[in-house]
């Protein structure tokens, strides 16, 4: 186990996918997480490659309250990561260059980029970071598609 | 190119990020997309790869609309994919399982689950999507990370 937090989700399963249902980004908070790096226990992050079964993505759901900041920088070591901001307003900060983000804002940090954010906004800061191993796509979208002949059949 | 889609993004980039700026989730359908496999235009659906320059993932923020039914099954050659939902409510199918997807659900599909999903409710939905490559995740998290000691500035 590489991340010290205990969920307990509503998942939906079958051979070839984990579904998870975390709830509302506004209810984030009820999730606690341990982060030893820093000894501090955090709310509103929420991890999910083990609960997703994911092979290829770190992915966590977070809630950054109006006026908190992220208290430390950091880096990575074989993972590229990628922010999506999903509602809110706040700043980032890579490489000592600070830009505004807002919902639909998406950011891709090279490993080196020594990054941190805040809100600075009156309003609450949602987003969903993700981790990839750096140069590790292939293929990507449509070309990696393949796209079904069979009709699409909703059962009632 | 893979992705028959011109982009016009606000950016902010430096060594080792891109920042893309692409408007709340509500305006996605300002940006049009063709797809050849299909042969249709759709709109709502924005690849931002290429605007990010990612070498680890491919994602897509998207607005499927109240009501509408996405019209074909697909499957993957080598990329996982995960499905963020950040607003609204609708369903999913993988291998002709059906299951409940809203704000908060989180879904990881293997390459060869047979997939497609509705909003079968009376409000917009709104989901990212990641593909990654299939079992490319080789450390995670918070193992990955590297803090950093020094203190946090941010300059007005």
């Amino acid at each position: 186990m590489t991340v010290n937090q205990e969920l307990n989700l509503k998942k939906d399963t079958g051979k070839n996918f984990t579904a998870v249902h975390v709830g509302k980004f506004s209810t984030l908070d009820q999730y606690e997480l341990h982060m030893q790096s820093i000894n501090r226990t955090v709310h509103g992050k929420v991890f999910l490659r083990e609960a997703i079964d994911s092979t290829s993505v770190q992915i966590s759901l977070n809630k950054l309250p109006a006026g908190r900041t992220v208290p430390f920088y950091h880096a990575h070591k074989l993972n590229e990561e990628v922010y999506i901001f999903t509602g809110g307003k706040g700043q980032m900060q890579v490489d000592d260059q600070i830009f505004d983000v807002e919902e639909g804002t998406v950011v891709r940090i090279k490993t080196e980029g020594v990054r941190t954010w805040r809100n600075n906004s009156d309003q609450d800061l949602y987003y969903v970071v993700i981790q990839a191993k750096e140069n590790s796509l292939t293929a990507d979208t449509i070309e990696d598609g393949i796209k079904s002949e069979k009709s699409v059949v909703w059962a009632e």
